[in-house]
């Protein structure tokens, strides 16, 4: 019976620290969006996120680190395992719009990434990460046999991501986001073809709503262990 | 005689004034790099141009029409005929790569179209002057048989324009864009399959050392009427 109580607090802590870490990251977040990351200070942040500097500084030890933070928002989901790995890379784009038009967070992060006056934050890390991750899910691709033979995962992961920072740059000064699925989907109907072989081209859903039919399916989930992690 | 003289009178004017402007936007370009939009002031363009004020309010009538000027630089230049329409995309495409990388001015212009904290700037004309060339050229691909019957110009106009605007901020990021030229053949690789018909496809020059190769040639010329309409 100790051991169950002691576990049930130890959880009940955890959960805690997990709530107040999104909470002074959404803070962060708002703050950096309004005021630029340059001029924003940790001391605005406390106040918007209503924290103690000991809470603040337990999770994050610099503006820089919250920066990080926020940056490793925009991939902090885990999507539904698909038979072909081209179909989670379209989908990992087509959620990623969908929550850049949705979430705040997420949209402070590639606000934060594209921010050219933030003096003194590299912004590298913010495309290194999101690279990375396209460039894992292309070479499991490539093992598998859905890209035809010259494609090089690296340099198309890098063309992708830089790419879908355009479009999510231009969709938010046409319309505030709200064709961002459908461009993203123009993005894949052009990239694929020169990637993908054709069997499998054929059979990938590409469609601007599918991000919203995995999330209304539940399929979609918040990563807690790496979010924990990056701080 | 004496209209010879007078005309003669006329185009050193107006190749005085063609000059005059060029020094006013080079200086606006450099100020509005290091200081950011918002906080640049006329006083200090002027200070920079070394003209007076009456020269710079002939040319512009205000910070925004600077501005605008700037982006306009992105275009002033005209490209040699080809027998395809598509190659001569592909030439804009890879002739901007290179300016990025050895013009200071249309680096500007293109650092003020991606500066989200310029405050009270419409960057929109910068991308829809950009858009509206790169969709008059694939219309004219399309009438002459060169792409892929579902292609919509606009629609690809505008993919084209936001991945190579990503592009070339990952390459600033990555490299002060050193391999922009490289990165620029790889997106028209990746997205023509996608656009041109096979046999148009297989005869593009989509090759990094292009556009230096077209400005050795002296085959690249500014643009001088559009660019003194613009102002």
């Amino acid at each position: 019976m100790r051991s169950t109580q002691i576990r049930r607090h130890a959880m009940a802590r955890q959960e805690r620290a997990v709530r107040t870490r999104r909470t002074i990251l959404e803070a962060a977040a708002a703050v950096f969006d309004e005021r630029g990351y340059t001029s924003a200070t940790i001391g605005e942040i406390l106040e918007r996120a209503g924290v103690t500097k000991g809470a603040l500084y337990f999770h994050f030890g610099s503006k820089e680190e919250l920066a990080l933070g926020v940056f490793a928002e925009q991939l902090a989901i885990s999507l539904p395992p698909q038979s072909s790995k081209l179909q989670e890379l379209v989908d990992s784009g087509l959620v990623l719009a969908l929550r850049l038009r949705t979430e705040p967070l997420v949209r402070a992060s590639v606000g934060l990434a594209l921010d050219q006056g933030a003096l003194g934050l590299d912004r590298t890390p913010a495309f290194g990460m999101w690279i990375d991750q396209t460039t894992r899910t292309l070479t499991e691709a490539k093992a598998g046999g859905e890209l035809l033979p010259h494609v090089d995962p690296t340099e198309t992961a890098e063309l992708l991501v830089a790419s879908f920072s355009g479009t999510q740059l231009l969709s938010q000064l046409r319309c505030q986001r709200q064709d961002l699925e459908h461009r993203v989907t123009v993005l894949f109907h052009h990239m694929l073809p020169g990637v993908a072989v054709p069997a499998v081209l054929a059979r990938l859903d590409i469609t601007p709503d599918r991000a919203g039919r995995l999330l209304a399916e539940g399929r979609l989930l918040p990563v807690e262990g790496d979010v924990a992690e990056v701080g």
